[in-house]
C-alpha cells in the first residue's frame, strides 16, 4: 500500500520582497496592481489583494537590495505544524522559530537547498476590514477596489535555483508538496519544477538560474478572475509606463494565462488566470516536458523570451 | 488543541442521472453541453468533460424516472477510504460494498439522512484518449471539443432535502466535509448548506425541499473557464430550444457566476464559473446568511426564481 | 429608383443631463462610471469617456429638476448641416440657432414631437489631453483611466414619448435616421423604436411613456469594450451602493448586452456592449417585434422589469 | 468650405480566395473557423459567417494558385453606384461590367494600382436561412453555430502592394475611402495604410510587399464578439493543427485584438475584435506612425514577426 499524501500545509501565505526603490514599488503595488495597504512596521509595508483572507500576502521591505527575503506557508493545524517542523529538522535545514510578524504568530524558519528562506506558521491574523473597506458581500474579506489591475488573491511565486533536482527532492519532504509538472533536460537534469500543497496546480515553481547564482527570486503572481482582466491589465501597465516583459499568452505548462512585468525595483510580477483548472487527483501523475517540447514555445507559439532565463532579483553578480 | 481537519476524501467523482427521455438527454449532454461519450454498458452511457481526468463524471441511465441514482466521491488513498468506511459504519447509514463500475473499482455505498445514495471509492480508471481525442497539450486528458458549450470539468451537484439540519451534521462526519456557507432561517433551521472536501468553495449544496419530498435532485454543475463562456452558453441553449430557468447572474452565496437550464428529461443542469475564488483557509469560518439577506436576491439583485425552490427530479408527488 | 439614404448627420454628440444632487451625480459619473471632467462653466460640468474624440459627451447641469435638457448631434459637413436645417425648418419644429457651447460651435436647435430639445452642429472642439491624460497609444484621445467602470465612449440615449408613431415619422425626416428595429403593439401603434444615423445599430431609442407624460428621459448609455467589463461594472455598482435596476443580460432587440442603474439624482444610466454587431446594409430592413414576442422577455428569458416602463426623469406628475 | 465626405460605398461585401488545396481549405473554413456554406457553383463554394446579411462573404475557388481573385464592395444606392463607376472610369482603371454572381447583381470591375481586382455592386441577395439555420432571434440572419471559432461577420481584408503611396491616392478617389491610420517611413514613403468607407476603423489595409511582387494578398479577417473568443480560437487552432503565425495580441495601430493563422493552402486568416472602437468623426484626422514607433512592436510589446512582411499569397516568385 503506497504512502498517504501529506496535507499538513494548507497554502502559500505571503512573500516578503525587498525594494531599493520603496516609494516607487509601493506606488506600483497599490495604484497599478491594485493591492491595499493593511499595515506598516519598520521598513515594511504590508499589502493584500481584496480576497486574501489573511492580514497580508505581500510584505514590501525597503532595502539596498531586491529579491525575496522570505516566504511563508500556513500549516493546516497546530498538529500539522509540529509534524512539519520535525520533518524539516530531520532534513537538517532548520533555522529555528521566530516570534512571528504583524500578520501571523510563531513561525518555524528553514532554508531550501538554494538558500531561500521559508517559514511555516499556523496562528494567523485574519484581515478585519475597516469601515471604508467593508464589502457588499460578506463572503469576501474586503470590498472590490476598482483601482488599477485590482487582482483578487496571491496565487504563487517562482524562485531561481542552481540545482533544481535538489529542490525536487526537498520540497515534498519538507512541505509535503507534490510535483505537478516538470521540465527534464536532455542530460536528465530538472530544468524547471512546479509544486503544490493543495488543489491549485502550483503554488511555487523553480527554474534553473542560467547565471549560476544562488538564492534568487524569479516572480510573484497575483490571480485575477478572468483572462479578460489580464488583457485590461496590459493596457493599465502600458499607460503607467510599466515594463511588460512578455505576454499576455497561455503557458503550455500548467496552461495558465499570463502577463509578466517588472515593478520599479526590478522584481518580476505576474498576473495570471488558471481558468477552472484544478489538480483534484490525489495521485496526480507528474507531467514531464522535454527540451524539444519546450522549444515549441508557449501554448500558442510565443517563444520564451531570453530574459526569462536570466533576469532575477537581486541581479546576478558577474562571476 | 482543536481536532485536525479531515482530508480523507479527495473530490467529487461522478453523478448518475436517470432520464426517461434518454436519447434526447444524451443529445443534450453531448451536442449542446459538449460532453464526450467514453463508454456504454446496459442502459447507461458514460460521459465526461474534456478536462476530467477520470473515465467519466456523468453516468446517464435510461429509466422510467428522473433524478439522481447515486453520487460517487474519490478517497485520497486506500487508507483514507478505510477510515471513511469505518466512520460511516459508525453513523449507521452504510449500505455495503459494490464491485465498482466501468469507471472505478470497489465502492462503499451509504445513504444520507434524506435517502440519497452515495459511494466512496479509491481505485479509479484514468481516461485514455483515443487517437482522435488526443490533446495538443499533454497536461490535459482530452482535446478541447469546439462543440456546444464545451464545459471543462464536473464542478458540483445540489440535492434537495427535507431536513437540511440533519445533513449539516451528517456530511462532516461521513466525508469530512466542511460547511463553507449556509442559510439559517428565522426559526433557526438551516435552509441551505454548502459543503466542500477540498479547496473548491463547494462540491455539494443542499437546499430545503419546499414540497416536503425526500431524496430529490436539484442540479448538476459543469465548470467553464471564463464567465464569457457562460454568456455564449446562453446563446447556445437559446438556439437549441433548451429551457433557460434563470441567469446568467452572480450568486451572492459563493459568488459563482451561473446559468440554469433543464435538460430534456427535466433534470436541472448548471454551467458555472467561480473565477479565481478558492477556499484556502484550513479553518474557514462558515458564512451564514439570514432570511432578510436572502430576500435581496442574487448578488446584483436578480430575484431567486420560484421554481428554484420547487422544481426537482423526480417531480414531487402530490401529498 | 428609390430615394438615396441620407448621410448628413455623422453621430450623436452629447447629452445634457440635469441633476438636483449635482455633487453626488458628479461623484458617480467620475469615480464610479469612470468619466473624466474636461471643463466647467456656470452650473455645468463637462464630462467625457476616454475614447470620445470631442471635448465632452455629457454636460451635467445642476438644477432643481432631473432629466435631459438637450441632446446634440454632429453633422457630417457644413453643407450637410445646412441641408438638415432646411429640412427641419420645413417640418416646422425649429427653435433657432445658438452660439454653441464650450465643446462646439453654432448649433441649430429644434424640438421633437414630444418636446425634447435637439441640436445639430458641425464645428466642434476636439479633446486635447493635458499632460497627465496623454495616452500611450496616439490613436486614442485620452489615456485609459483604470478607475471605476472606465467606459470607452458615449453609445446612445433613450427617450420616453407619448406618441412613438409620431417620432418614427419625424426622426428620419429631421436627421435622416433609419429605423433599425421597432415594437408594434396589437393595436398597430408603435411601442418602441430604435434609430441610427450611421453603422451603429442605434444611437437613440424611444419608448412609450406609460404615464402619459411628455418630454421625459429614459437613459443614457456608455459603451465598454467587452461584456466582461459589464460584469465587473455590476460589482463596482454593488460596492458603491448604486441602485441596479436590471441586468446584466442580453437584449433580444438589438442583442446588446446591458446593465441599468440609477445615478444618485435618479437619471437612468446604462453600460452596454454590442459585440461586433453593426448595421452595414444601406437598405437595412426594419425588424418588427410584436407584443407576444415581447412577452418572452429579454434574449435569455429575463422578464422586462416594470419600472422600465414607468421610471423616467423628471418623475411623472400625478395627473 | 471643404469638400463633403463621400458615402457612396456602404461596406466591404465579399472576397474571392483561391486555394490549391480546396478540400482542406473548405474543411478549415467550415469546421475550424465556423463559416457556413450557402451555395456552390463551378469550382467555387460560397461561405458566410452567421451574422453576415448577404448570401456570402467568402467565395472559395479551387485553383492551381492561391491569393485573392477579386474583392467586392456594396454601393449605398443605385445612384451611388453610378457615381462611383463614373469616378473610376475617370481614373482610367476600369475593367467593365460583369453580370454578377450567385450572391449579387451586376458589378463594375476595376483594378487598383497594384493590379488587384475590385468590383462594386448594389443589387444583392440577402441570405435566407433554411429551416435548420433559422435563428432564435429574428434580428440575426442565421442561427449561431456552436462549431469551431464561430466568427460573427466579415471584418476586413489586407493586400500587399509594391507602391502603397499610389494606393493611398487611389482608394479615396475610387471608393471614397478615408485614410484612418498609416505608417510613413523615414524616406517619406507610405509603408502601410488603413482605409474605411464607413464607421469601422478599417475595411482594407495595404502593406508594402517586401518582396517587390505585385498583386498579392495578405489576409482576410472575420470578427468575433469578444476578445475571449480569440483566446478560445487559439486553442481551437492549436487542437486542429492550424499554423498560428502570431498572436493573440493587441495591435498598436487601430488597437484591434488579433490572431493570425494560415489556412491549409497558405492564405493568411485573421480573427479580430475591435472592442467598442468606431470611427465616428466625419473629419477624422489620419494617425501617422513613424518607423521608430513601429519598432516598439505591437501595443503590449510583441515584436512584429518577420513573415508578416514577406508571407503573402500566391508565394513571391524569386526575381
Amino acid at each position: 500500500m503506497p504512502l498517504e499524501p501529506i496535507f499538513d500545509v494548507a497554502h502559500l501565505g505571503h512573500v516578503e520582497l525587498l525594494s531599493d526603490k520603496p516609494e516607487a514599488s509601493l506606488h506600483f503595488f497599490v495604484n497599478v496592481l491594485g493591492l491595499t495597504e493593511s499595515g506598516r512596521e519598520g521598513d515594511s509595508v504590508y499589502l493584500r489583494a481584496y480576497d486574501d483572507y489573511e492580514f497580508h500576502t505581500l510584505k514590501l521591505t525597503a532595502s539596498n537590495s531586491t529579491g525575496m527575503r522570505h516566504v511563508g506557508y500556513r500549516a493546516a493545524s497546530p498538529q500539522a505544524l509540529e509534524r512539519r517542523v520535525k520533518a524539516i529538522e530531520r532534513l537538517g535545514c532548520g533555522i529555528g522559530w521566530s516570534d512571528g510578524d504583524l500578520g501571523h504568530g510563531p513561525a518555524y524558519q528553514f532554508h531550501d537547498p538554494d538558500d531561500h528562506v521559508f517559514e511555516i506558521y499556523y496562528e494567523t491574523r485574519r484581515y478585519e476590514a475597516p469601515e471604508d473597506q467593508k464589502p457588499a458581500l460578506k463572503n469576501q474579506p474586503q470590498r472590490f477596489p476598482a483601482r488599477g489591475v485590482a487582482t483578487r488573491r496571491l496565487d504563487h511565486f517562482n524562485l531561481l535555483a542552481v540545482d533544481v533536482d535538489a529542490i525536487r527532492d526537498f520540497l515534498p519532504k519538507a512541505l509535503g508538496s507534490r510535483v505537478t509538472e516538470q521540465i527534464v533536460l536532455n542530460d536528465g537534469s530538472v530544468g524547471g519544477c512546479w509544486f503544490t500543497v493543495n488543489n491549485k496546480s502550483y503554488d511555487v515553481a523553480y527554474t534553473r538560474d542560467a547565471t549560476g547564482t544562488r538564492g534568487r527570486f524569479h516572480h510573484i503572481t497575483y490571480a485575477v478572475d478572468q483572462r479578460e482582466h489580464i488583457l485590461q491589465a496590459a493596457d493599465i501597465f502600458l499607460e503607467n509606463g510599466v515594463h511588460i516583459e512578455t505576454g499576455p499568452h497561455k503557458h503550455a505548462i500548467q496552461q495558465t494565462f499570463f502577463l509578466y512585468v517588472y515593478e520599479p525595483a526590478g522584481n518580476r510580477v505576474e498576473v495570471a488566470n488558471a481558468g477552472a483548472r484544478l489538480i483534484l487527483a490525489p495521485d496526480w501523475q507528474t507531467v514531464t516536458w522535454g527540451e524539444e517540447e519546450r522549444k515549441k514555445g508557449q501554448a500558442w507559439g510565443l517563444k520564451t523570451i531570453e530574459s526569462f532565463h536570466t533576469h532575477g532579483t537581486p541581479p546576478a553578480k558577474p562571476g
